[in-house]
């Protein structure tokens, strides 16, 4: 197993998926066990594990449980029981690109087995691997990102891209530790990321537990924060990236992105080539809809009134001529993104 | 006293200061009831009213009862004890102008009785007028802005700038309000407005409780909203407004400024000419820093870690080429607005 220092976001271990139940933080640091795929399907879907690498890797981890819950006696039954558990996965996020990634190559290796015995070897070690390799991933992104900012930066990140956002290390928070690890000296200033507030409860959470000088901001601060001359540096993580540069990530992003033009200031995305889809328009990218009491209250506490409509979408689109470099584990992408992002692909095989 | 139908956010009567308790809204609709100044500078202060023309009546209203409670027994006994009840006013909230002209308005008025009886009487009468003329003057900003909105339109705004912030009526919302009246039909788009969501809070409950057709969103979905069409115009109050049509407002209004002029969206501000402060520079005036509990949790509810650090400006500023126009009770101004608001300023002499 990959060795990282910190916090593990999700881990197969004795046959069983470890997950740190997110929706609990920052108040309590607690550890959830599950042994059925429909737990892990659940906990997707109620972001107890969230972030694209993560879940992507929680799915695979998910198929690995489905192998062994299975009551099949041949390789075909097999196949059909992991591919209703897929679709069950499938089915909990439909906008992060990863989440099927991680399912499709669970299913492409399952289908090499020839044996019921082999495709459980196979599935859960092919879920393992996937694992470390989403470390091994942050931390080329790290190094490729640490170039890009310098000492004494203050670098504003949105959402949380970091270790509760992968396995372990993180994107966008990677390439910031990596840029600590490589000897400067840097500040962040973390929104808060309304409605789920991934920003307050995760990343400042997980940068403080590292040591970091950590900043939070309402959303609104966001304009404020930049006028003022707080922020040097954008970074941010991305749900989906088309080939085309447009960049799919958290509610919010587009605007963050939109100020950090208008005052001249970098803004980067850092994402595995696992979550560029190279098929898909942007204009058919679907924008998950979530629900309403995320937005009109925060726990117990309501902060609306009763039945009002709200509009709650869960990410927005960043158009490629508000981003400075894509980062990824091959290389930088920069504009023009068609081209750039095409290469980083060819590279990589 | 002017007559209203709706909500009645600050009222004298019987001697006493009725308001409606917002830091309770939306679940409960309370009136509190103040017989000392010390308790409406605590109302200020802890956002119990809100709003830059309802803090400035309710400093008035303040000192209403600073003249009643005062044991003076001469004239300059009765100044001097108003003097140190306009301070302790004052020191609530420095950003909004408003409280400081409703207070030296006050005071210049008090200055011109001759004796106790008639200091007292000048000053409640003096505010009991400066009450009904905020509604009026909501109601003539009204009456000029209807025409710049459209059948049909979808209005975003930003924080509260109703009824809930003034007297009654609105600033902002009072527009929306006399839009509707004018026999358009118009439906509202209210952002949250972290951390102290005004807009979830306030905005959405007094237009729903008059009958409006409005959606919240999160602060995050400014962007979103407007790329997908969602919005037509926009319209914000303001805290204070300098000459040159700087624009202070509720942190987050700049933002939402920047993303409508990136999508061709007039964005207008609505507030009367006691909000603009023709002395002082936009660079010289004080952005109130608000403390940080308000981001790091909601009520009971913790939403960070502990001795996280916090950067809580309660405004920021919209530089006037973001601005398609800014609506008062003597007219529309409209770029370049040194010279616009100067007309409207002798207009109104």
């Amino acid at each position: 197993m990959q060795n990282v220092t910190g916090l593990r976001t999700v881990e197969w271990k004795n046959n069983k998926v470890i997950m740190i139940e997110q929706t609990k933080l920052p108040n309590e640091l607690v550890f959830v066990e599950y042994n059925d795929f429909h737990q892990v399907a659940n906990a997707i879907k109620t972001l107890i594990v969230r972030g694209a690498p993560a879940i992507g890797v929680s799915g695979a981890f998910g198929l690995g449980l489905a192998v062994l819950q299975s009551q099949a006696n041949t390789r075909d039954e097999l196949i059909s029981d992991l591919e209703k558990a897929r679709n069950i996965l499938f089915a909990t996020r439909p906008t992060a690109v990863n989440l099927g990634w991680g399912l499709e190559k669970i299913m492409n290796v399952a289908k090499t087995g020839e044996s019921v015995e082999q495709i459980r070897e196979l599935v859960i070690s092919t879920a393992k691997k996937m694992a470390d390799e989403d470390i091994e991933i942050n931390k080329a992104m790290g190094k490729n990102g640490a170039p890009l900012f310098d000492n004494n930066d203050t670098i504003m990140t949105h959402c949380n891209a970091g270790a509760l956002a992968t396995v372990a290390y993180g994107t966008a928070l990677g390439v910031i530790r990596a840029t600590r690890e490589s000897g400067k000296n840097v500040k962040v200033i973390a929104t808060e990321t309304r409605p789920i507030q991934q920003g307050s409860r995760l990343t400042t959470f997980e940068l403080k537990h590292d040591g970091f000088d950590v900043s939070l901001i309402p959303d609104t601060a966001v304009g404020y924060s930049m006028a003022n001359g707080l922020v040097n540096k954008v970074i941010v993580g991305a749900d989906r990236i088309v080939k085309t540069g447009h960049v799919f990530n958290k509610i919010g992003t587009y605007q963050v992105a939109t100020m950090a033009k208008q005052h001249g200031i970098p803004f980067y995305v850092a994402a595995p080539l696992s979550t560029i889809d190279m098929k898909t328009k942007a204009e058919d990218v679907i924008i998950e809809m979530r629900k309403g009491s995320e937005v009109t209250g925060i726990g117990e506490k309501k902060t609306a009134p009763d039945d009002i409509n709200v509009i709650n979408p869960a990410f927005d689109m960043t158009p490629p001529e508000l981003i400075t470099g894509i980062i990824t584990e091959k290389g930088v992408a920069i504009a023009p993104y068609e081209e750039s992002i095409q290469k980083l692909f060819e590279a990589n095989n």
